[in-house]
């Protein structure tokens, strides 16, 4: 069997081996409707529940704010579409770099009377200071910015952000997922009114992640129904994916320095490598997850050396994975300020616990190798 | 370990062998984004792809009429809101005895302007005919009725009721949880422009169902973002659960005449015990699944006896599982005329593949002991 090297983990991540023993037994003699007043059904009932406090624990949040949901997009949906719902409809603010996950819902409240506003980022994907300032004197009465960036891996100074919004009398959302597991998340700290994270993306099971919710804030849910999760999120909970959840939610927050550590001495020697090569590293004067490396290489096409890379056994990414069906250049580059032209270069490399220097060498060889006969192509072709 | 006799399968199901085995690669070394390209995410997608061509099977529909969804809820929730979002308010239709996830989104429409009836049912729980042509004279731009009903089984005339909305310009969708895998369910025969299927009520995983949906119905997505699913469900695709969900939609329907008939032997024998023990039985006269029982025993609480025979090792729900967290009696019975005392004596028998006839009378032996017991203390407290 073909196994490439996996460096894709701002992707999705495999599952780990901890989660897998903890999600095994929902898939044999352990099932049930955790709605049903029967053994099965409390037992159902008791393992959402250790879940869920899992979860709280690991953003330090009470384990009553946290709605599970079938993952990061649902809950970044359910925050601004049902905290919206209940509005009179005004100014929303999402930063220019956020997830589509995040975007597009904002932008389908604007056929409903509001109005948008996306918030400038500088040349390193920092929410620009004057710009917030201005979306602020509008009054937004939902913002939303990200942690950790996908693609850049940049991180925003979300508690400043969110005290100014909170300052104002919006409601403020962050989407952690991309910062779970690779840094603390702490949901007071934060100072927001919503947080979204994801489990497959901190080595648990795809199908789980949450919106953890401040109760002052009214949401009308996404899908109604028989009133789980607070009726917030109706639907017969997916008892195995909660459960590998509560466990990757553990896991990802236990010795997080020591992972963090490590995956810093993969991000600096793969960057040191890329450099040599001759790449440009995106963002990399701001403070960024200590996963992700978002380069490009100057006149080679970015998805042509994501293919040829592939073939060499390593598995990365061009622009966002989550919208990689898009032929358009990263939209985040784009907001940067970075040229089309190179934006078109752009690959992403993002390690995760299980990768090691051997991994980064062997990347950094074949990338090499690849580029030698890209540029030989490319002279022929002049 | 306690295992007491399953015998609530319209709430859930045991995975089918088979399933977990077509999943548990997908928990080792198979992940990926199915987004991503490269081997990891081309594999997924092939996954995605193979279990899109099996549900499509099932279901007498083309792979490209599949939107996967988190589960049946959501699938609901995405035909109601997400068609009602792109048409000028007017009128909705759902019937009286539709599952919550029917009948909650529809109720949020009102706030948007919609008006909703909810077409009355006869007392076996059949759609009145002539509240359904008083619906129709209104012309509702939305109408849905469910195949079976998840706490009587009764079944529905989709085909007719589906051909008079269809004659009149509205759009009509089928809630067809609780038939799959126990009747025939063909998308095309049915005649409607929306269907809803779920995994975990047909020995798959929880967290996958699906809405198979004609094409000229424009959707809105209520789970906007990456734009996976032609654009209607975003969200990274949970590989795992749809790849469970294709397998348990072709075992589903494989063999399924020998299944029914096993079925509707428990059915019989479980009745016969049950008009000896002076049950009354809900819907009897009409048509209805072969695996459910709904019935009340006068003068005893549904409740009770359910929390009584859970003990005794057998477990059966009161009123519909999914909201039974819901002390309110059977919102299908009082929709029947139910008188409501009768009503919270229902308890719902509903029979998997896997029970048998030895389950039947074990049953009936500790519902009749408890019975004894019961009526007991009844007369005690007289």
């Amino acid at each position: 069997m073909f196994t490439p090297v996996y460096l894709d983990h701002n992707a999705t991540t495999p599952l780990d081996p901890a989660v897998r023993e903890a999600m095994l037994p929902w898939l044999g003699v352990r099932f049930g409707n955790a709605s049903s007043r029967h053994e099965y059904g409390r037992a159902a009932r008791k393992a959402i529940d250790e879940a869920r406090a899992q979860v709280a624990a690991a953003v330090g949040a009470h384990p009553t704010e946290v709605i599970f949901t079938s993952g990061g997009s649902e809950a970044n949906n359910l925050f601004i579409k049902g905290a919206a719902a209940l509005l009179k409809p005004g100014c929303i603010a999402v930063s220019a770099i956020e997830h589509p996950c995040v975007r597009e819902p904002a932008r389908q409240l604007v056929r409903q009377g509001w109005q948008l506003d996306e918030i400038a980022v500088d040349g390193s994907g920092r929410v620009d200071a004057s710009a917030f300032e201005a979306v602020l004197a509008k009054r937004p009465r939902l913002v939303s910015t990200m942690l950790a960036n996908n693609e850049t891996g940049v991180l925003q100074d979300v508690p400043a952000l969110a005290a100014a919004v909170r300052a104002q009398g919006g409601w403020m959302h962050c989407d952690a997922v991309q910062a779970l597991g690779k840094m603390k998340v702490d949901f007071r700290a934060l100072g927001v009114h919503g947080l979204t994270v994801s489990s497959h993306k901190i080595q648990g099971p795809l199908g789980a992640g949450a919106l953890v919710v401040d109760k002052r804030v009214e949401l009308a849910p996404l899908v109604a129904g028989g009133g789980q999760e607070r009726n917030l999120r109706s639907g017969t909970e997916n008892v195995m994916a909660i459960v590998g959840f509560g466990k990757a939610c553990e896991l990802a927050t236990r010795d997080l320095d020591a992972r963090s550590a490590h995956l810093a001495v993969l991000q600096g020697r793969c960057e040191a490598g890329l450099a040599q090569l001759g790449a440009r590293i995106f963002s990399a004067d701001a403070p960024r997850l200590a996963n992700t490396v978002f380069f490009a290489i100057e006149g080679i096409d970015g998805e042509t050396l994501v293919g040829k890379l592939d073939r060499a056994g390593f598995a990365v990414a061009s622009g966002s994975a989550c919208s990689s069906a898009n032929p358009e250049p990263s939209h985040t580059l784009v907001a940067m300020g970075v040229e089309a032209g190179l934006a078109r270069s752009a690959v992403r490399v993002s390690f995760g616990v299980g990768n090691t220097t051997q991994d980064v060498d062997g990347f950094l060889k074949a990338l090499g190798e690849n580029l030698a006969s890209l540029r030989t192509l490319t002279a022929m072709a002049v």
